[in-house]
């Protein structure tokens, strides 16, 4: 089986979010998909490694929004490589409540929705959510899962289902030692300012390897 | 609830193929992910009016064939517009037999899972499949459905989750009325040869109507 096949399968990037009794929380996720548009259903897959799925669970509810191109590629990193257990995300973006739960105002729109069902499966659990509210933000273009990677140079999360092994690029590379991010730009990496900061996740350059 | 918010959602476009008693079949989804990643498991949603749905609970088995930019458009009419209970859909598409299941052979990659659990919408199945099998075929870029929209000009398929009720154009335009293509040719539509065909599902220049 040639596991490089599953790379071609096409996704948006998403903050999935949730209350965890009353804090706002969430997690990034590109398995997210419309099953039925009568009523209109959504279909959203989260590790349960994600504290968020626990925290879906209990709640019953939750807010797919949708990132854009222009989305500020720090919120995949507070949201993708961090655990909302331990760490307020909501704090460091802009959020407003809307159809009762917390959405990234610099998504592009959002959908609201109460679970319905759920499958379970050795690591993941598909949650079936009935769109309940939704709203468009702007007219950005969606950001697609294939767009972070060649665009932002973002990796996956390794709760993520689309998560590989990497292969180690031909030449050495700056990499965050973090999120996995790839230092692209023009300027060697070690003349880089001291407070030079990873872009993905924020790491300090001093959290950056040589690969 | 601004339904359009839905429009955001990233998907690829797909062929889902499996056995009707020997007989190749299979349909058009936008509807697929990856939902773990060891074992490799994807999600399909296929609608209950889709003769495929059938087939594929009777088979056990799916494909997922994953079509490229460059994949015909035309193959997404013979297996989005027809219905393989009265079409041979695979009589007019190359195509092989790979992990026992037919395969497109214009995709860029394809995917065979074995069907090991599922959950039931209102109109759709979501069939989970455990991947046996899986190889890339060509290194072109996966469609994506907003690329088929785009620059296919591509409509979706009535019993799609993401079909919705399309406003009209504020200029009259020739439209397909069968697979609801818009043609959007420098020619005048009326100077074209009377042979000319929708490039999306081959019906005769006949029965495109102005709207």
């Amino acid at each position: 089986m040639n596991a490089k096949a599953f790379r071609s399968l096409s996704y948006g990037v998403y903050v999935i979010s949730t209350w965890d009794r009353g804090r706002a929380t969430g997690c990034v996720a590109n398995s997210a998909m419309q099953i039925t548009s009568s009523p209109a259903t959504i279909a959203v897959s989260i590790n349960h490694d994600n504290y968020t799925n626990s925290c879906i669970a209990d709640c019953g509810r939750f807010a797919v929004s949708i990132l854009s191109e222009q989305t500020d590629p720090s919120i995949i990193g507070t949201f993708g490589f961090q655990s909302g257990k331990t760490v307020n995300k909501f704090d460091s973006v802009d959020y407003e409540v809307r159809g009762n739960l917390p959405i990234i105002k610099d998504a592009c729109a959002w959908i609201v929705c109460e679970v319905i069902d759920k499958m379970e499966t050795d690591t993941h659990t598909v949650f079936l959510g009935k769109a309940v509210n939704a709203d468009v933000l702007s007219e950005q273009d969606p950001m697609t899962y294939a767009y972070y990677h060649k665009v932002v140079k973002g990796k996956s999360p390794k709760n993520a289902p689309t998560y590989l092994t990497e292969e180690a690029p031909a030449e050495p590379k700056w990499v965050c030692g973090i999120c996995g991010y790839v230092y692209e730009g023009e300027a060697d990496f070690e003349s880089l300012p001291e407070d030079y900061v990873c872009p993905i996740c924020g790491q300090p350059k001093s959290i950056f390897v040589k690969k």
